[in-house]
């Protein structure tokens, strides 16, 4: 099972979150905890915008923990807004070009989760992206195609719909395969704007999602600590939360999605589209 | 541009060939001389066969040159047929999915060359796969690509035929983008017993293939050499010579198959069937 | 903590101790059950003897689940004698001439545990090394480092009792650094006909090392399985059991040395010498 | 052979130097002109400063040539002052930690070249590093022990004359080896603030080092040139001419070194100190 991130806010030094402290992201991957495997060795990507330019992305098929390369980066980086995402193979090969995040144009995208029986209907979901999409497609993931679905159901215009328009075009074909429950997935997916976190799953048992707590509140809740460095906009989205804080994490209600935004942030019912 | 080469006969460590002597095909991947480009360091792969079990491959995205692994499997591992590649990358990611040879079932085959303008012409290829196939792809690669049309189009039962299918349909699908020379190619497969070689091109000028003289010949023309350990039945295939024997290499014709196997070899004119 | 095997006896692909069964080497890297860390993805190694040949080394900084080469090595290569080791580092750098097993000539060395403050002695350690065989040490480790002592002290001719001088040499070196425990260690080298396999620690707590049980003994026991097929001369040495099969494993004593050899095998006790 | 940069003036972003133009760093890396090899495939790196921050440093034993992620890096991060090296290895092993320019505090070093039968002086060599210095050492290249040598002589006080020192030493301990030419180098070194190039060899024929032209000339051929943006100060050291320009590089001459600072530039003679 995968660990994945997403922050957005007072620009940081990407290692604050990834590697700093006690259940850091790094840490996780060494021991997770609420995941469905106990290791996650197979590839670390993170993705990250700085004013003006389009997003980078660092990705390696090293585990994450001996990485010195991303320490480096890590330490030398702040952003605003970033991703980062540790992978836990369910088949597909151990490469460059199958580590999340994904990127097209100005867009991230990230997944933990799997389509079930991906190997049965890859076929028909590939050949459902548009063809001007078809050749941008590197890797060979569930979660890659995924995103060229969601591209090809419009993500750049409305995140939301095309999103539900893809997983609704998933389930169908799987279940015209005899898959019961298709689909399984947390997702995040960002224009270095807004950040989308959807929390879903066929069987309506979805891996977990975690949204961080108002900077606001939490201020008032540990007025002494470092938080007041963050502003008020500062939020999180982890798959299982970072830190031992009391109050800082809520938990992302089965079948919605946060969209966290300039503004007020969001938090909507997901319905499927067929 | 690519370096290959095929060996059938008697059972050699593969070092022989890959590393040992002046212009192995490791020393080519140094410093090509008939080449294209002017190092291969994208890939290495080889691929070997030993009595009576599947073949097996060992790939490497390291150039091969200071690859230490492929070193001591080089030196602890002789093989009756066996087959090389050293990959020089035409625009796809380097990774050891895109490292020739591939395998399918009992069958490898590698290529040097390309599919020209392969982004455009990439979906509709893919979609001619046939759908039992299709799951079997793993890398992203145009060579790969050809393999699994190659066997769509019946490699299994008539070899020559099925790539003369391929071929036919590769040009007609460039040719209706608009691309005037669809296809440069040459290519080794094999079934463990009998080896393919292909050298063609829509242009009419192929990349480079040779032949090894038959043993009984280089044997007459070198009495007192190491050949003499060979059986006359030992010959290789490669995309530029090994060596420098004089009389050692026959060079391949423009829009030829070479056929190595049991009974006599055969060369033949090669025609791509629309 | 390190995992490792060694094996002696009939030839048997490599594939049925790393892969094949449930608690086997590789699952093993994945669910550690006794050891002090709960993954061990910083190197795999194996090292195995043919017929007339020196030993050959493979070697991965991946870990070693995801691994193809691996698995086509495995299952390629059958031996009468090989030993395999997964790493996790304890603080030197994840490279490939820091995987275990180490070789020099025709020896073969790998270890589980540390010494401790390893760079405070690692100097005066070096030092100690003969000037003719420090050009041959490669890599960074405390490991490496305790074979080329070993070297010094004889290994070549007296095993035992060079394993001893080495232990006696770093307890003192450590000691005299006000290092309270200097050495944790269990160690297996073999020349390629005997393998010697230690168990040893300064606090007299030694990590884990078992026995298989003799061949006569688990037929009886089980005369119905495959272990039918194995001589009577076949043992192996783990630092944890493979397998489930009651009776099998034997947990070699807290400071003792056991050996492999033609004839009836040895267990003694093990005792540094300064 | 091995090519390196070193730049110090107006932030520019890596990829300028690294990856842009013909002839930048990674074209010579594949078609290395007046280097000894022809091939720089065996490890890159890069190393930068930003404001207030500790040298930050990337390293790879990919080929240049196709590492994404250097690619990513080189466009996202600016810098004032940043070296990187392509290396061709003369012996040692192909991993991270023998990847330049090495680094230790604030300081970074890069050198092309060799000492000479390093195998054979390296005990000597390494046991004159200072006790202090020792554990740093995490490779095994002749080039770090030069570094660490340097620093034992007292880099960080009197650059020039440490390393004055250190080739004293190294060609001493080689003579008294037997060695007739113990040293060939071009070493760079900085500490975040001036730029140390260091062009010598025991037989006083050195590889290539060039200094770029002050830029207040440079601006003056070319007043249309994008050289108008960048400071008079901006100064580039190469180990071969980047770019096409006439009149842009002046051959430091043998036996000297340039110093790069705040203030005037210096070009003094370089006198190996016994």
């Amino acid at each position: 099972m995968c660990r994945w991130l997403a922050y957005s806010g007072t620009p940081i030094p990407l290692e604050e979150l990834l590697l700093k402290r006690d259940r850091s992201l790094i840490d996780q991957s060494l021991h997770s905890r609420l995941g469905a495997t106990t290791t996650n060795g197979d590839g670390f990507g993170v993705g990250w915008y700085e004013e003006g330019q389009p997003p980078r992305v660092y990705r390696s098929t090293h585990p994450a923990w001996n990485d010195r390369n991303l320490r480096e980066i890590a330490a030398g980086i702040s952003s605003p807004l970033f991703m980062a995402h540790i992978r836990a193979s369910t088949g597909t090969a151990i490469q460059e070009t199958n580590v999340h995040p994904f990127r097209y144009g100005k867009w991230l995208w990230m997944h933990n989760g799997l389509i079930r029986d991906f190997a049965q209907v890859k076929r028909e979901l590939v050949l459902a992206v548009d063809p001007s999409l078809f050749p941008s497609i590197e890797g060979t993931t569930d979660s890659e195609c995924m995103f060229y679905l969601a591209l090809t159901f419009g993500l750049e215009d409305d995140p939301v719909l095309a999103v539900e328009r893809m997983v609704g075009f998933v389930e169908k074909t799987g279940r015209d395969h005899g898959v019961e429950h298709p689909l399984q997935m947390t997702i995040a997916t960002t224009d270095g704007t807004s950040i989308w976190a959807f929390r879903y799953s066929s069987e309506a048992d979805s891996r977990s999602l975690y949204f961080s707590t108002r900077m606001d509140t939490l201020k008032a809740l540990y007025p002494e600590s470092v938080l007041s460095l963050l502003s008020d906009e500062t939020r999180a989205v982890v798959s299982e939360p970072l830190g031992d804080l009391p109050g800082a994490w809520n938990e992302v209600p089965e079948a919605h999605v946060g969209i966290i935004q300039p503004g007020a942030d969001e938090l909507r019912p997901f319905v499927p589209r067929a």
